[in-house]
């Protein structure tokens, strides 16, 4: 699809779409074969530089790729022959003799997803950042801008803008520190058949030889080294829910908003909202309602993960594998999507501290709860009820910035 | 996505794609266009013939159609922007004019998922009819055929391979009514920007014009009609449950091929197997992988369709609409895919009547069962012990054949 | 649990909790004797009255029967092995001895769960056929009434609230009829160790009186009668779907509630609203929170239903069969007592007309797409702007009071 | 419910079950009250020692406070008033009349559900540890035990036992770690009706003293100080994906149990299979059937909470508050049930080496891929075709052992 029923999708573009998977596939191939030759194990004359084997495919064989995937349950069959019959037209019998050899077809689609993963991470973050530095200066800004709460829908009592705020800044702190540490977490996966590496073993003749190609193949790859992982997928559904995570704190941000920027609430505005196509007066949040949207389909997408890894079952699994792939590329393409919508969101957002002070002041009894307290400790009520509102702001702004300042370092 | 991540995704083509989409939009518009006219509420100059319309757009928009989706959160937005334009350009500028008169964004993308989906059930229909006709052949071929029965992974008593399939064809058949009945119950969905057609009405001046409007243009595009259901989305969730549940019977089958056909089983075995990118001596039973992969994610998507439902909100859903475009294109596209590739699997499943025979003639205890009944029963054990399984068989076939006798009727 | 954690549990007080469900344990096995005993299966002396075996075991006995479920999977082998004893303490002994022959554990649960599906469902249809009628006075009584359309929370044009409540009734009708059938699709479900009733027929020694003997039993039960179904889990996830439908459009109304009756809007109230533990003038919006609450953690239970449904196996499942039980249970009492919350809120539900008036009143640009409209048309703006609403009520309540009147008949 | 639907529920006994949750309320009012006192807030008179507080009310008292807590949506409400009156009853009248004062409903909700998950997490980590110790043992004694490996359900290339239990224990390591960090992220929440503590501050009238009191009040419950974080429900999806990703771990091993139990296979048994109500010569694997069924439900679970954080808005969520309450007991009650089964189904696993031995050299074609890799290295096959297993039981147990020894000191 490109992207006509999941407005914003465009954002996404070169993560886990297709061709940045073809490309990732290609490049696993590559560290692969490199790294055989490398070895020694296989002979030199196989040498196809990486940016060779890359040339040899691209979006224009999307669509045959994608039609014979069927055949063999997965497109690496397919992309193995393709890469032979290319490299062998162009004289490369033995790389062409060599690819793909000691690997199974597992290897090349969880370390290319593993590969694509770390795209929508990585932009993930960036835009988590932005939103952390964003959010810091709006608590700040209004870390005494009267509001009123809202619980179950009613007035409840006082509160500051800046309190609000601090939740939503806190709610995507936690979340980039779990996108942090998924990210942290991703390995090669590379077992061969079985999981043991054997064929490569035979083919090397020596045990450790595998042990270092794998790494050697995972260094290429910019990849952390680990023992094949191919029925334990525990690994997938950590970066599930890293994404599902990231997109709730942004569910709670949008909702927020969706319910601040209601025609009788009136206390912030997206910069910039959608019109419609019938009544031009309107400035929609359609950013939040985008973010909303996310928001309400990644739970069952992680879950879809989870199962995955629960179900996992022999050396390698009969639906279960399967089911991750495009599971994980469109949670992570809807993540990274959302991200660049909630830091928009966030760099237009406009607030209107008057209409805020006007609900406040309007709310009927918004004051009871503080006059029963005050009567309970026998002094008149104090000048403000914004209780710990200032330190909670900056608690979370301190923890807020000191993660950037720690991250970067 | 073109498919890499989902094998077999080319049997969906035009499904509820983004091509399908867009031409399902521009005829949502063409159709109303000509009704305008037709009612008198559009001068006659204001005809834009649909074939004309749908010639105006094309797949070469759908990424500028798409990337201008999001600043008003839905296509609709930009599409009859370019409409218009393009009818300008071919100087129809009082088909300009009229284009989307009367109607919202809403009413666009709602009728063409009904569109979509209705070729979607029509699809999966079709397949599930040949299936039911595969499944009572088989079951009645095998009425008799001794299998031992496993419960709880454990050889239990014996069976027939008969009743086994009978079951297949009792979920399949208990599927394809659920298809059947969720494809009687779509409906046009126009009601323009707040459900009441009142721009309608303002432009024809009379309400009853309106009602035969929106009759006629759901007539044109060979959909009921009905009041609008712009925020009841229980509708939309019919359809995802019949999905649903059509892949549940597939998954049903998939999981007993797979049970019955492991190396050690033998019982069955998918008719032309998948290879392996390193084990050349491996017959794979993709269908069957590839069915499970899609049984293990719909009733997730399934889900989120209810979700939407039932968390809609206002006249217009901040999000929980939105979330059921892409939710559920890709349920029905998934499920298309897998109609096709279950009926492969039955039209190719070999079955080894003697490998059953000798595994119920290997199962320890299977007849414990049998001689503790004849004990109590004070008699010596039956030749038998199949029960009612001819009786199981032919009610099954009987009701399958029913079926489609009287649906095709 | 006894329902702290889910206020509200008490109004599904005997529907398929643990008391209810080994009631009906002990009915399936009380009916299936008798037909034993009826059809001369087993001897006369083997007759224990359905009410003599109801009374053999009780709620005393759920914490041992639960506690000794787990080492065989099933808390029907040590009700069994309670009921012989039970019965033989009695002097019962030929009763003792005939009790469940020709049964499974799995014929047992399955009706027994689809006993207690029927109290739910018709539990459910009781209090829906309330709402219908409160719902269609409601929609009647305001048809007229004139209230702003939000769309992506902005006011957008004018509407009526009866239009408002006909699609609330609408939900509630659609939902009705989902639960009708699904009620109208229960059968009983005796299929013996491997579905073949085989145990059966080698007590009878003729088919033909165990299919009579069948059927009598589900007579008895209040059941219709069916061929075994244990493979084929579809019945359950209808039965699943039906009620997430129910929950789905009581979750709409609840939206819509808590949007109308937030401080700022004040247009509906609910009739007693909880108070606060802290803010003694709040009247919360109580039974429309439990509503939504419920709204969200229903469609994750149906889709645990589709899951059990698409990885069934072999001839009893390893598990898929198992998480059905808790599963059903929850979502039953869930939608049991959601639909008596929907059933007092509908009741007690505050209009203010004044407020929505107002609100219209206050409404920037409400009028602008009529005015865009009447230019267009060449006519000055009519009088209203309501389109069809009058339409769209009478249709909506039309439909459900005819449904109301042929369901009854 | 008492478990008759969910067997092996009463190894939860105790955790968050309604009586757990009662206790968990009080513990947490009388830590709040004894600061209040100790903080010079309240009187010392106000003083009612947490045993005397929590002895006021106790299981006899769930009936009533749950059908109370309808009302006003929550049990704290009934609770409060009912310690309150059992306070006065006893002349502790300062007592009663400080009892809440500065909290909110949702502050004794929250940490008491947290309370309650330190219980349910420790549970778990404790069986977790034990299954580390058996799983590598396990993998060390079979670390070159020659078994069959399996990849699609057919039989593939050699590997050995080992490898596939290292990957069991790959899984549950991964999964102690993620449960591990939840218990770690704990904390306490207390905010008042605002989550400004404001109320609090009011009575202190100071804000150090209320920071100090929130604190104390942590240290008291022998929880983590925290910010009130009543509108950022991440905390709370942390727990839920810990504990699906315990589940997900069990689930595997369940499914590769199975999978290897099966009659035809028979590689393991479970020590003490279950029973069948007719047939009694099998011997089910019943824990592995109990673990499968949870594995099946909990990702559902999990994502109820993830959409709970990602829809909450306002100060107090509308419904998405609620719905997180027994979906985190439920899914925290069924991993302790599942974490007890997993110890048990490991302690007792039997393993049948000589059965493996004899299928893996049934196995057709198992040393194609050695022979075409020794082919290609242009030498003949070597003795052995294990690749890493030795290396990668080694890292696995070493890990494992690590983890044991570190967490322990």
């Amino acid at each position: 699809m490109s992207g006509l029923l999941w407005p914003g999708d465009e954002r996404a573009a070169g993560v886990l779409d297709d061709a940045a998977v073809l490309a990732a596939m290609v490049a696993v191939e590559a560290a692969w074969l490199a790294g055989l030759v490398e070895a020694g194990v296989a002979p030199a004359g196989a040498t196809a530089h990486p940016a060779d084997l890359s040339g040899l495919v691209g979006p224009d064989d999307l669509a045959d790729l994608a039609a014979a995937a069927e055949s063999g349950g997965t497109p690496v069959l397919p992309l193995v022959a393709l890469l032979r019959d290319r490299l062998r037209d162009r004289g490369a019998h033995e790389a062409a003799r060599w690819l793909h050899r000691g690997l199974t077809s597992q290897d090349v689609v969880d370390t290319a997803l593993v590969l694509g993963a770390r795209d929508a991470l990585d932009a993930v973050t960036a835009h988590q950042r932005r939103q952390l530095t964003l959010l810091a200066e709006l608590a700040e800004a209004h870390t005494a801008t009267p509001a009123v709460a809202r619980t179950l829908t009613q007035h409840a009592v006082p509160t500051t803008f800046g309190v609000r705020v601090a939740g939503w800044l806190t709610g995507v702190l936690d979340a980039t520190r779990r996108v942090r540490d998924a990210r942290a977490g991703l390995r090669v996966q590379l077992g061969g058949a079985a999981g043991t590496l054997a064929a490569a073993v035979e083919l090397a003749g020596d045990a450790d030889v595998v042990r270092a190609l794998a790494d050697a193949t995972a260094a290429r790859l910019g990849l952390a080294p680990a023992p094949p992982w191919h029925t334990v997928r525990g690994p997938v559904a950590v970066v599930g829910d890293a994404l599902v995570a990231a997109t709730d704190a942004w569910g709670h941000l949008a909702a927020d908003v969706l319910s601040l920027t209601r025609s009788e609430v009136g206390e912030v505005a997206e910069g910039a909202g959608g019109g419609s196509s019938t009544m031009p007066h309107k400035a929609n949040p359609v950013l939040s309602v985008l973010l909303r949207r996310a928001a309400l389909a990644a739970p069952g997408l992680g879950a879809t993960l989870h199962l995955a890894a629960a179900t996992a079952v022999d050396e390698r699994s009969d639906g279960a594998w399967h089911v991750e792939w495009e599971t994980l590329a469109l949670l992570a393409r809807r993540t990274v999507v959302a991200a660049g919508q909630a830091t928009d969101l966030l760099g237009g957002l406009r607030v209107d501290v008057d209409r805020m002070a006007a609900n406040l002041a309007a709310a009927d009894g918004v004051d009871a709860e503080q006059r029963a307290m005050a009567d309970l400790a026998g002094r008149p009520p104090a000048a403000s009820y914004d209780g710990l509102a200032s330190w909670i702001v900056s608690s979370a702004v301190t923890d807020a910035r000191h993660h950037l300042t720690e991250e970067s370092a």
